[in-house]
């Protein structure tokens, strides 16, 4: 299972002045791409932090994707941090210089080409719809701007190389207190280590008290892994399975 | 400043079944409380990577809150995880027994007595409105229920012992690129080291393009900064603050 990790960097998350929308967005497609996220950092607009936390998840996981901190201003580190987490300078990209500069024409400020500065060595990843503004990775790390409206044009842009086998999920909706069930969970979780299970309690629906899900990339385990739970339940606390 | 983390441990949010609200909720509380938040991780419902992110963020930051993984079930992971981060042993608290005992009646089962295992030395934090339900802490961890409305009633009834001096906010909102306020923001950031001047560029607002946000504990430079900044700025860029 490929695995991956979302990095927010942005004090304007952590402080509420803005609701994260790009994590939210990146869950969901992981998941439907078959990327297992591993985990979501929101860390402030440090240089220290962001080399820090950079370098561990790009360790550790398959894929990083980075959201917000480039741009142009003093409180825009983040292609300065993932050099740090790289050991490498920042250095001026010539062909991003180029992009600036045609896209700006007359308009363009001196320190608009810091857009341009990147890790030495950086890849740029390119897809006809973003042609003039290619993703910007280092290694595993994918470098995505704040802003949600780029965010999702970049990300979708190049989804597809991230594409792996898909998950398979039942859930089954019972009518129990958790502690009732938690036995049988313990049981079939045992006997099926290549599914997950999780167990959630609803305190507001009047449907359901708990919800259990089955999960894995194995749809066959899937499935053998939910009869038998449900063999073991008693019929009369199963509401409805999907 | 008084420093926080928040520590949200489940499989559901990573993999998109549940939408987080708990440290959605928490950043602004945190905020309204002058309490600097500047972390969040979520991250699985695995033994290792709870002990090993709450140990360190318990190191890192003041205050630690945690969200999910308290039940019965075996996905239920925060509390052995915790203790471990604080190399403990997780035993069964009498009182907490003796909450579940009475809350549960004849309808307990042996699993929902898990509830009342906590790490060795816990102490539980009381207020009125959750008499019978009191917050675990262990340090400056604070272990909180993944169940939204849980989650929030629980912290609603511990929040004052946070409390500290409130933080104070400017807004310039700008009609110009990033690029071309730069070198001022270098300057006044230079100026007045103890606030903070976070750059925010907007895509789809009609009025203005970029939003400069000024913010310290000391209102006194936040309001100084913001006129030698306005200062310094074309007033014709300025269409308004706030």
């Amino acid at each position: 299972v490929k695995t991956a990790a979302i990095l927010v960097i942005g004090n304007e998350i952590l402080s509420g002045k803005t609701d994260d929308a790009n994590a939210r967005f990146l869950i969901g497609e992981l998941r439907e791409l078959g990327v297992a996220l591993r985990r979501i950092s929101v860390i402030p607009d440090t240089l220290d932090e962001i080399a820090e936390t950079a370098r561990e998840l790009s360790a550790r996981f398959d894929h990083v994707f980075t959201s917000g901190g480039v741009g142009p201003t003093h409180d825009d580190l983040t292609m300065e941090g993932i050099a740090r987490a790289f050991d490498r300078r920042v250095v001026r990209h010539p062909e991003l210089e180029g992009l600036l500069r045609a896209y700006y024409g007359e308009r363009l400020h001196e320190r608009n080409l810091r857009m341009a500065d990147v890790p030495e060595g950086a890849e740029l990843v390119r897809s006809p719809s973003i042609e003039h503004w290619p993703v910007i990775a280092v290694g595993n790390v994918y470098i995505l701007p704040g802003v949600p409206e780029i965010f999702r044009r970049k990300f979708l842009a190049i989804r597809d190389r991230f594409r792996e086998q898909p998950f398979f999920l039942r859930q089954l909706f019972l009518d129990a207190e958790e502690g009732a069930i938690a036995a049988q969970l313990d049981e079939i979780q045992r006997e099926f280590p290549q599914v997950d299970i999780g167990s959630y309690p609803r305190w507001d629906h009047p449907g359901y008290r708990v919800k259990v899900t089955l999960e894995s990339k194995d749809g066959d385990a899937v499935g053998r892994a939910a009869a038998a739970l449900t063999a073991l339940l008693p019929s009369a606390i199963l509401v409805r399975s999907e």
